[in-house]
């Protein structure tokens, strides 16, 4: 994968000269991510292409190339392949479409593509994709805009849409591999070149279907080890996996035996691909959770029951908080306000305010031998009622706490982008869209900590 | 229930005089919400209040007295009641919290207050509540500050962050009723006032115990023939009831049986609060669906099986086109290119743009007798590729058809809240931040389908 990855020289094969918004020209958007390698554009119909050489073919360059990227008419892509072949180039890129995600044409041009790659000694990424990102490296083949986040975030999909919209998906992409309609790299060589590379903390993954089952299944449960491995599996209904077919060419496989694999090797695995993105930030922010004992500290009894009804339906539960914890509470609030878990501190904020309430509530709940993880729910308040607004206050008292046990919240109100940016500034309290989302996100936190020791023992 | 939602003169009994951010001064929040009747602010221990004169209590008033807004200790809350009574009033909210959502003496407090409503012909809302908002007559009772928004949606709600909050629950409110631990007034009541109020289309109850359930139910029945009536109950698990006991004192109930009786009563009921917001919108703005099968058109090929698997889960269908329709969108794209449902228009917008391709899809789509509603799949580009924005075209090709068949979709890309304000600008295509949702809302509009053509035969 490192040619593919971190490759010095490119050649673009089939590149049109054709720039700008429009023309989805991948040379120009990979200039504007910041590569800094060789580029040899390929376009037999010019002699230059956005201020650079053109070669009439591949065989014409005549140095040394890391990756060829194509994208041409599929009627000729084998040929420019044997082309690549003869320029002994290791690593291939082919963008176009129109092989087993199209008719029998397209599947017999992609059978003798894997015969190419297994004999050789070219890997070829596709067909059908957008290739990679990587944003460390500041290289990408994308024909569409991406992104450049440095997050430690390892993407492997089969549709760019994750590349292209990554907020719906992983969250942010720090590097990705398309790996389209997969007739050669799969997920075991996606998965093993991420499960090696240091600046890779997570690894997520797009699934239509997976060939090298038990390759693959064996080396993600020992990756996973070390980082957690997201995998959204789609076409898990007979529609769904009929549409994979012709996406990918994928055979989408029995769903829920693959399922029960991919669990059984202690692969994070989501039901719907909207899970996807605050999988990501619970696992790469948070610490796993010891227990399933949530102590909850709220401002709206309302919002206790809710949080209550959601904790059940992912197995976890109300921790029975000590005496000591809701003395501590108890000495802010009203004689008659009954104080137990979701700790309802409404009262206390209207005699003492938000930010003593709240913070005094924190310590008592995370020095609380009982308590295994927190949730908090607070207001996201207009700038007028600021006070109310808890994030700072909160980040604060966590700085005298060893992240051991995750603290996440759920908020509600006018104001919710802006003081849910705050809250996640120190990145220590993820928030969450609903509570239902952010108890589940803690059900990850208690399955990641079962994984870890498991793993590590000995 | 008028009395509550449109008074022409308002007594404000243990009203501050500490006014400005923190105080929680309701009048100052009334003021400021726009109210234009008569305030009589009523508190012994000063002459003005906000400018305006302060009676010592409400019998001094000697005005006629529509409603009785009432924030005291609670040990003075009866005999406030028993003033409020002796003056004439017929309705009082009662905002402090301290009876059954407190300790044993709090409940024998709001016991008498249960027989005060029964008795003295005055009807009490609360205690423990924000009271309402009404803002089509700028009206609010609630010390926290509340939004002012004119849309057709009726609330009704047990905790206050539906008020404060509305965001994340029923999406606005146009008037609100919180019930508190609904002494007197509760879902009944408040539905009844609902069901006949012409400026309400949709009415969203929030609801941790229900009191009165036959006549509700029966009533609920009735009211859903004109109004979709939407329903989050809330203590559904073992802890969430308990807490709802604390809460509002609510008797949370048998949430299967309740949950049946709702439902039989063609109520849409929710499995979580977070599908409220969804929920609210897409029965507002879409007309029902006629049948189950779904038409899906997308830029991604990966998205349609995600759609796909979201179809089946709710026991809807992909549609299958008539040859008419795919003929329309073969004519743009590539001879190899496989056409189905969902129609993948990317080749299509490669060769002839998006605005074109999309258009002439959803076209033939819409046409199509064998579609009952249609999931479009798009990208939410960055300004600069702004020509793969639909949402306009979209809009534009609309226009040309009745609103018979629900057009909702789901975008994604780096530019997602700009491209869904255009999306729903004209209230015909409703975005939803998920596919899972986006599916769930199609099936809650063929389910409302059903409930109009039952309720209106003969």
């Amino acid at each position: 994968m490192h040619n593919f990855m971190e490759p010095k020289s490119v050649a673009l094969i089939g590149i049109s000269r054709k720039s700008g918004p429009g023309s989805f020209n991948l040379m120009e958007n990979m200039v504007k991510f910041g590569f800094r390698g060789d580029i040899f554009p390929v376009n037999p119909n010019t002699g230059e292409i956005l201020g650079k050489k053109a070669y009439p073919n591949v065989g014409a360059v005549k140095k040394k190339i890391d990756l060829a990227v194509i994208s041409a008419p599929r009627e000729t892509t084998l040929s420019i392949l044997q082309d690549c072949v003869a320029a002994k180039i290791k690593a291939a890129i082919v963008v176009n479409q129109g092989f087993t995600d199209a008719d029998r044409c397209g599947n017999e041009m992609q059978q003798q593509m894997t015969e190419i790659a297994g004999r050789d000694g070219i890997r070829i990424l596709g067909p059908n994709t957008l290739g990679v990102i990587n944003s460390f490296n500041n290289f990408t083949t994308s024909f569409m805009p991406v992104a450049k986040d440095r997050v430690p975030v390892g993407l492997i999909c089969q549709s760019g849409i994750h590349l292209v919209g990554p907020a719906k998906f992983s969250g942010k992409v720090g590097k990705g591999i398309d790996l389209g309609n997969a007739c050669d790299i799969g997920f075991y060589d996606a998965l093993k070149y991420f499960g090696e590379d240091p600046e890779i903390k997570i690894i997520v993954i797009h699934m239509e279907g997976l060939n090298q089952g038990k390759e693959f299944l064996s080396l993600a449960g020992r990756v996973v080890n070390e980082k957690p491995i997201v995998v959204h599996k789609t076409g898990s209904s007979k529609t769904g996996a009929r549409a994979a077919m012709s996406h990918t060419g994928s055979m989408a496989g029995n769903y829920g035996l693959l399922k029960a694999a991919l669990k059984q090797a202690d692969v994070t695995f989501l039901e719907e691909g909207g899970q996807m993105p605050h999988a990501v930030k619970t696992l790469l922010n948070h610490p796993g959770m010891k227990g399933s004992r949530v102590g909850v500290i709220t401002y709206s009894g309302g919002a206790g029951i809710m949080v209550s009804d959601g904790l059940e339906s992912y197995g976890l539960q109300l921790a029975s908080y000590s005496p000591e914890t809701i003395n501590q509470v108890a000495k802010l609030s009203p004689a008659w306000m009954p104080l137990a878990n979701p700790l309802d501190i409404w009262p206390a904020v209207m005699l003492h305010g938000g930010r003593k309430a709240y913070s005094v509530a924190l310590k008592a709940v995370l020095n609380d031998p009982h308590v295994d993880g927190v949730i908090c729910i607070a207001i996201a308040p207009s700038p007028e009622f600021s006070f109310l607004d808890v994030s700072d206050s909160l980040n604060k008292a966590l700085e005298e706490f060893p992240p051991n046990k995750p603290v996440i919240a759920w908020i509600y109100g006018p104001n919710t982008a802006e003081v849910k940016k705050r809250f996640e500034s120190k990145n220590r309290i993820m928030i969450y869209p609903t509570l239902k989302i952010a108890t589940w996100a803690l059900s990850l936190l208690r399955d990641r900590y079962k994984i870890i020791k498991r793993h590590r023992k000995p």
